[in-house]
């Protein structure tokens, strides 16, 4: 049986994240309907990872079980022709037979991006925070730099959902915050993030700059694990899945 | 009585132009419907343009005429708060009496925006034409400047359209196309154009680029005002009014 490794895009924007659902359309859905309809058979999309709705991906790693013999070329023209303009299929090979989107990940990659302009962008809509105020990006990216390491993410979860991670230990490979023009984006690698992690991370340093929060906080809450010592969960619209690390 | 020249930017995909019309939403009606709640009046947003369906505006001029003595940084505030995402005031200030949005221009600025990857971006959907096909920029930039000049552009015109024109005769001040990377832009400016001009412009580039047509189809465009001369209208995803000129 081949084992596909395929690579997707999409904008969030119109999702309710990727993984089906009983009442809301996911991107895991409209993949595998597509599927459906050009291998003739039923098959599950196993995604690298879950996003929550509204959150983005410039390269999702999915994979795909089927003894359908199609090649790799007309599937990624086939899947493009019929997918919705906000999804799009980047790259699709076979890979080997213990290969899993999910478990052979060894981490990934987000941004965020923030938008300082005093006005909105109106063609960013959705694919950006707009926050039209000073921002410190130089002290951000050093509070940045204390989620680096074996961390206790803990703090940094839904609360609703702590109960459902084994561990909440994960290991943060790096981060940091930069600026180009108005834009600033944040980018953080990790070998795994639990629910809602990259948000809170986002929205502990605008407390910080806002002068809600200190930088302490962030240390204290991986000794406490308690959430009420950071900011607020960032909104979706501006986190972008970047990148899955084989 | 004051005269505000206001500046908007706004995203056209879901909007079926600027003008007002009985049975679909538009850019104009947003603003006005805006306007009375801030103003408390209904008043006229005279704009310097019509766009079509589904194009986009950078930088998009209107006159509002008002008795209404709120600060011009008040309004912009209010109207970005009150306005949905995909509209934005950019900028207010008080006009003289005699300035008029649409009357007083000396010309207009249009930008269109082609894609060439061989994957669409799903985060330029609807923000652009994608094309994944071999674009001869340096041949078309040559060709678009035959556009240039003092030019009756009657072929250059939807056909439903040219009764509404008193004159079909306009100047052409540049036009040129250049790439950056797998992002090809058409930029044109002229002292006024008809109704899908720009649009038949790209598609009679693309036309040439596909040796459909050549590019004397566009020097006899000009003098048989033969609209079967020319390309396809451009789909509006691309194109974006980007300055108005006084």
């Amino acid at each position: 049986m081949r084992n596909l490794k395929i690579y997707i895009a999409y904008d969030g924007s119109c999702y309710h994240g990727w993984q089906r659902q009983e009442n809301n359309i996911t991107v895991q859905q409209v993949i595998e309907d597509t599927l459906l309809r050009i291998l003739g058979e039923r098959v599950t999309a196993h995604g690298c990872s879950r996003t929550d709705a509204g959150v983005h991906a410039r390269e999702f790693c999915m994979t795909v079980r089927t003894d359908n013999p199609i090649p790799c070329p007309g599937l990624v023209r086939a899947m493009n022709g019929q997918l919705p303009d906000d999804i799009a299929v980047k790259s699709c090979e076979d890979a080997p037979e213990d290969f899993h989107a999910r478990f052979s990940s060894k981490g990934k990659e987000y941004v965020y991006i923030i938008n300082t302009a005093p006005v909105r962008d109106v063609f960013a809509n959705r694919h950006a925070l707009h926050y039209p105020h000073p921002l410190d990006v130089p002290r951000l990216d050093a509070a940045a730099k204390l989620y680096v390491g074996e961390r206790d993410l803990a703090a940094f979860c839904r609360a609703e959902s702590l109960a459902q991670h084994k561990t909440t230990v994960r290991t943060v490979y790096s981060a940091g915050m930069e600026r180009c023009g108005d834009r600033v984006t944040f980018t953080v690698s990790g070998s795994g993030f639990l629910h809602h992690t990259v948000r809170i991370m986002v929205g502990t340093l605008l407390w910080i700059n806002e002068g809600k929060i200190s930088e302490d906080n962030i240390t204290k809450a991986f000794a406490a694990g308690d959430r009420e010592l950071l900011g607020v969960t960032a909104p979706p619209d501006g986190l972008y899945l970047n990148k899955v690390l084989y």
